[in-house]
């Protein structure tokens, strides 16, 4: 950090070597299997962060929400993925997207469809979401049926082209070994490729499209299927440490907090980071206690280990209440700040909504409050 | 609502008149008993909802940060405390606070004392935290020594004004019974006058600042206390309902959600409402269940009863995954939008950001996106 006197509210610190480092992994394993690379930008929500994926030729993103890709299509994106079903009420912003860039949209109902077909004026991609067990979004991949149905209204729509099929295996999000994760992989796969050949009557080219960061990152093959689209892995954070998807010098991404209470009987320090700044999202630690965040060591210009009996166990609207040892206890003062790993980059960037590199650099998202 | 075709994504909807009269009986309340009411305005974050307050005589707030307390000051509150450890790094912005308005900060060490007061070139007002039995920040009730230690050094500073002593009793979050509840109270407010006689040889007022909304919700006299500061009272949420603050027609907040798929075998709607929304801030049922919100029948222009064994147990970044009977599934269509009862309304404010009335008025916050 050029400044160490910036630091005086939450800030989101980014490691921009780190995260680059992550995304060349990602482009080169894409590249090296031949398949389309259509990464989630809803993890940094930045459009300076999205030049560095278009210096490494990625020319088509995915994300969630008709604003975000409102955003990322006024900063030069044309041809994006909305993963997230079509909001129906959102039609007059969906149909004037439609007419500035190659958009691609996600159903998991005929009225969807139909629906679609009747209020657009030019055509979009549309994807057929399949639930491959992870029960969100999505029709079941064993209701043939209901797929065959969907697609045959696509292909009868004046405005609706057939894409594919496309699915989160969100359930890779509770595997805890290489192999669970794999299993999970391949699984999915092969019902992937078993609905597409239940389509080959239909006499049309149906791509497959999946990704969750677990799978992309401990994956090196991945079979019959034709676009990846993993978000996280540009940040990664404790949840995918805790999974197997990242080594810790993986995480470039911290959130700097001021120390503003000590409690050595308690041997707790109460920080200026809380639900507002972290998310209240969590892992398990031993099945039972809450994490939101690690402590990490200071290392550099940045931060190094993370400090494995450290634990931000409990968080309300601002504070966060971080339990470390003894020796931290007094090495630390109030008025110090410290580095956190959050348990979930991508609510936590959400909430910042801006980063402060290693280098002193400001970087804006969607949600920019620092940046203009 | 005016015009439901305002409700296009996720919008927090509230009913005004419902929190008027919240405030209207906490202002009584804290009235007829002659404490001082210093609310706390964390939960709206609203500068156009403060002027409902001031127009029922409020002249003093609270906030939970430096950032919201030069908002509000800024549209005209000059008597405000910062409900939070002082974070010593953002001294320059306390400075330029400090001369402006009437400014109270929340201490529980020597060194933060006497680094403010080497710092500080306007007098501001202090208050000694206490920890009662919360164990987030605050001195431990029981060590009256560290207590007399830290009014000493606020007595000797040339800058900072003893104010009194302040707790937060967070626990009444844990209780589910009136009886709880006003036992938890009672404890806290003996612990905190046995705090203030032991201060008696100062020669010098205390005050005794205390106030979470489940305590001034449920009781009706608080004792030997000078201030007030409840917070999530104007709204509540399921969370304060659970505790047993209020009922369900005291709730004033709902998220208006698009239903964005259906599926019927699962008995499950998908809503267009995620973490990035309600935040992932939730309450337990029969004490395993998460649930992040609850659905409401619509009723007149906006919201009636909470309907029961609805749950929206589950949710990720933009996905809300609501559970219903099967009469609900079947009157709900693709397109429509449903009304959400929030497990925590502060946290959903944070995120939400601009309100949108019964009446079709935009009331915005210091977050806004909506409103200018």
């Amino acid at each position: 950090m050029t400044n160490e006197h910036e630091i005086q509210i939450p800030t989101l610190v980014l490691n921009k070597n780190i995260a680059i480092q992550n995304l060349e992994r990602m482009v080169k394993k894409t590249g090296d299997n031949g398949i389309a690379f259509r990464p989630h930008f809803k993890t940094h929500q930045s459009a300076e962060i999205g030049e560095w994926y278009r210096n490494l030729g990625v020319d088509k993103i995915t994300v969630s929400s008709i604003r975000m890709a409102l955003y990322f299509a006024e900063h030069g994106w044309s041809d994006i993925t909305i993963a997230f079903p079509v909001n129906l009420r959102e039609i007059d912003s969906i149909t004037n997207l439609a007419a500035k860039i190659k958009l691609n949209l996600l159903v998991d109902s005929p009225e969807t469809v139909q629906s679609l077909d009747e209020n657009l004026d030019d055509r979009v991609g549309v994807w057929i979401e399949i639930d491959t067990g992870d029960h969100r979004s999505g029709i079941d991949w064993e209701d043939r049926e209901m797929i065959k149905r969907i697609a045959k209204v696509i292909l009868e729509g004046d405005n609706t082209d057939l894409r594919g099929l496309l699915t989160h295996s969100g359930f890779t999000y509770d595997c805890t070994t290489k192999e669970e994760i794999i299993a999970v992989y391949n699984s999915t796969e092969e019902k992937m490729n078993g609905i597409r050949d239940s389509l080959s009557d239909l006499g049309i080219e149906i791509l497959i499209s999946v990704g969750d960061t677990p799978s992309c990152s401990v994956l090196d093959q991945f079979g019959k299927v034709d676009e990846l689209r993993p978000g996280n892995f540009i940040f990664y954070d404790l949840m995918q440490l805790q999974i197997g998807s990242c080594k810790e010098e993986d995480i470039p991404l911290a959130i700097a907090c001021p120390v503003v209470s000590k409690y050595e009987l308690r041997q707790e320090l109460i920080l200026y980071c809380g639900a507002i700044h972290v998310s209240k999202d969590y892992i398990e630690i031993n099945g039972t206690t809450k994490c939101y965040g690690k402590l990490a060591s200071k290392s550099g210009p940045g931060w190094g280990k993370i400090i494995d009996d450290s634990n931000l166990y409990s968080i309300s609207q601002e504070h966060g209440v971080l339990k470390v040892d003894r020796d931290l206890i007094q090495s630390t003062s109030i008025g110090d700040f410290v580095y956190i790993i959050p348990a979930h980059s991508c609510l936590t960037v959400n909430l910042m909504a801006d980063y402060l590199t290693l280098d002193g650099e400001w970087i804006g998202t969607m949600n920019s409050v620092v940046t203009p």
